[in-house]
């Protein structure tokens, strides 16, 4: 299977509506989805250690989705296998006050993976035109400009040795209830409730149009974007950790080759 | 078996020579190790996610050791399978001039552990009463001053809710030796091999002697100094892994009780 089917064509427009958040292309069920998970946590081990003993380029996730849509359950199940030294997730909340001082970039490029890292983003500059745009925290002119110089950005990462993958975790707005109800019930998971995503919720529609165009407007060739369904988490795990895999295999990392000999040392007793 | 197998009692004074570096207390052999190792990192994931979801206290690894004493590995192989959501890593390497135009302790505090996170030190504070002393960086009067700085820095982290773990990875001259050698002739390990770590086993008793002085004077109660003999790479990982999960059992962290019942919000369709 080839990782297009999650890809938006660069200039293209999806409605989300119509794409179904439930369907599982490529995989058969919960079971084949978690042994080939895992298949890929080790593979992913192997390629991040090569990336790092490479030193020269970076691997930089985008997660975005809805509250709910499992972005931090992505991070747990996917990333977990990876060595933390190089592997670094930043979680981007409510800017501070000296991050608001400052354009919306500066404390994003302030988190981007160095050589040899891998970087995730949860959340991200994507923010700045989502929930800036449906809550009005900046004046439309503001976040109007902002697609293209997310997109000239992304080029100088990109253009610097740094492969992106841009994921937009989505689900269905009856499966963001299942979620927020299991919160609500499920003692354990109380902790993660937050009674501000039902206010989000009532702009469900809002959000659904301001993410069609950051899709749209931002679905470059230099940096693509990937819908993921996630309704099924186990389908946008291993889907999010296929993407990795196969983005770091094509990157063919290679440590350098070794010039050094023993006999040109003396190293003592 | 106790933790106090490894940690060194307060005021007290250990002479590296006289401690065998290859000894092995409280586990059998190499298998037994790998399996007990694994077994701690599956606790590992759990307690994490209970420190990160109780978000009010930290644990911090600090971890020293002269050149190929084993701290990438230790990382490698106990810190995976932590959430690198929240476990952050830092290498402290030779200082920045925006970091050397400050106080030592500067940069280390910026690198703390937030509530709820796991952070590792890579090489540490302990470094500027280790290498500064030894390659005489700064003037005697100035690094004789950071003991008692560091054992204040460390209390005022502690006295906020962080508990220290510090790991002292003690390895042989001869195990070095054979590290060293190792690097050099393994294609696969060459990309490690530094020349300046030849340079700086010419001083193994200036460093033995600053590495005893620095684990005397800072081996306090508030945050002890834990001598892991190294020589023996599965046993130094299974012994850090073991000192981690113990302090986390300590800790018992605790996601806070859910409050919310779903009859109070209207979550709509």
């Amino acid at each position: 299977m080839s990782t297009k089917t999650w890809r938006l064509a660069p200039g293209s427009r999806i409605k989300l509506k119509d794409a179904d958040a439930a369907r599982t292309p490529g995989i058969g069920n919960k079971d084949e989805a978690e042994k080939r998970l895992e298949v890929n946590r080790e593979k992913l081990g192997e390629l991040q250690y090569r990336l790092w003993a490479e030193g020269r380029r970076s691997l930089l996730i985008v997660l975005q989705g809805t509250d709910t849509s499992g972005k931090d359950g992505v991070i747990r199940h996917v990333m977990t296998g990876m060595n933390p030294s190089g592997c670094r997730v930043t979680s981007f909340k409510k800017p501070s006050e000296e991050e608001s001082d400052r354009d919306f970039l500066w404390r994003i490029h302030k988190a981007v993976p160095a050589r040899g890292e891998v970087g995730v983003f949860n959340r991200s500059h994507y923010e700045d035109v989502l929930v800036a745009r449906v809550q009005g925290l900046v004046p439309a002119a503001v976040w109007r400009a902002r697609y293209d110089q997310i997109n000239e950005f992304e080029e100088l990462l990109v253009e610097s040795g740094t492969t992106i993958i841009k994921c937009f975790l989505h689900i269905s707005k009856a499966e963001q209830k299942e979620r927020l109800l299991a919160r609500l019930n499920d003692p354990a998971k109380n902790w993660k409730f937050n009674a501000g995503d039902i206010e989000e919720r009532k702009r469900w529609p809002q959000y659904v149009k301001a993410y069609e165009d950051a899709l749209a407007r931002c679905g470059t060739a230099t940096a693509p974007w990937h819908v993921i369904p996630s309704d099924r988490k186990w389908y946008r795990n291993w889907a999010v950790s296929e993407l990795m895999v196969r983005a770091l295999e094509a990157m063919a990392p290679r440590p350098p080759a070794g010039k050094l000999k023993a006999s040109q040392f003396f190293i003592g007793d």
